[in-house]
């Protein structure tokens, strides 16, 4: 393991101000499933406005970051921490918006609950893992251990498995919740899987920060519906 | 009209080849439509395997963008296109794959048609106004003219618009094409409306440059499906 920039540009102040970003993004999903799965009107309305805030974090972080390559003009390493900061940016602000998306889904059907009950487990599931990528995502910011990152990545995997039994279960015949609740499902797990792609961006920005290599395939490959 | 950039950074030379990049996104979603309206298996092959390139392509750009960095150390106005030429290439990846998503859903469903007869024109419509919005943002890049920039995100309300027309259709009672059909066209529907969100966020980047200023409301508002 090791840490990829030193004190010399000054940066580290910028992009310590990631992983706690990348933590609330991580809980915005968390609440937002809450909503979905309880039916949960208010809770939904806050998450909606809560992360209409991102786009001005995002700006403050791409302003932050602007500032550094204006002042300290940083070169090698460090240019390369502060441009991938600017991409991380961009990643957590779609993140935000996903959160309100899967809020905008419950606050749409309510008072009717947008997940039928056979498919609650899988949605709980989804939005759990998302904070946890989304957590180790911040960790990984952290520690720029590399073994973790791809871990992450691993991890993603049961994402898109889930994401996959979902899509069987709404091609299934047996499917009676009606063309609605399967429009609802469908997006709801759109955005989870985004979501996962996301937090493996994160890390594989870090692991190219410290390897210097990119991982290869596509976070988000055409196969996957 | 003003131009932001002058050749002093050198880096007109990496910021002139977006333009192309651009116009070739939308191409391939173009094709990417014909593939799912013609039931067009080869087209859509030919989509999904030329747009996995485009993760090099925006990859080239971020290396460029960082020479440009490190070698020249722009300030000001300059480092501001370069932060933004970064940005821009972020949203033009994400065009390719959601490019090969729209040719993924024709291939899924080959030789079966994707789309139903009473949606054909919608998606026709999408299919188009998304490769008209990217042609939009390419002139806009090239001629950097505020007032375009701003049709251009008037013109993607039309998309919006279009959006929901499909997803009331499939709201609507009458709907008889079945679950798969309705997951496939939700799908679309969001693959088509991110794509043109693309092409308003590069826009919108030009503004920022010209003017200094951001326009204000999401991209992708959450009240949207």
């Amino acid at each position: 393991m090791r840490r990829v920039h030193g004190d010399a540009t000054g940066f580290p102040a910028a992009a310590d101000a990631l992983p706690p970003v990348v933590q609330r993004s991580g809980s915005a999903m968390g609440r937002a499933t809450s909503a979905l799965l309880d039916t949960d009107l208010q809770q939904a309305e806050t998450v909606i406005s809560t992360e209409a805030q991102v786009e001005d974090r995002q700006r403050d972080l791409e302003h932050q970051a602007i500032a550094v390559l204006a002042r300290q003009q940083p070169v090698a390493t460090d240019l390369r921490v502060v441009v991938t900061s600017l991409r991380m940016s961009a990643d957590l602000e779609r993140c935000g918006v996903l959160a309100q998306h899967v809020a905008a889904v419950a606050r749409r059907r309510y008072p009717e609950p947008a997940v039928p009950q056979d498919l609650r487990r899988t949605i709980l599931e989804m939005g759990q893992l998302a904070q946890r990528l989304m957590a180790q995502a911040a960790e990984v910011l952290i520690t720029h251990d590399v073994d973790a990152a791809l871990q992450l990545e691993r991890d993603d995997d049961w994402m898109d498995e889930l994401h996959r039994m979902i899509f069987h279960h709404l091609m299934d015949d047996r499917w009676h919740h009606g063309v609605e609740t399967a429009v609802d499902v469908t997006l709801a797990g759109r955005y989870y899987e985004r979501f996962a792609d996301h937090a493996v961006s994160v890390a594989r920005r870090v692991v190219y920060l410290v390897t210097g290599e990119h991982t290869d395939d596509l976070a988000d490959p055409p196969a996957t519906p």
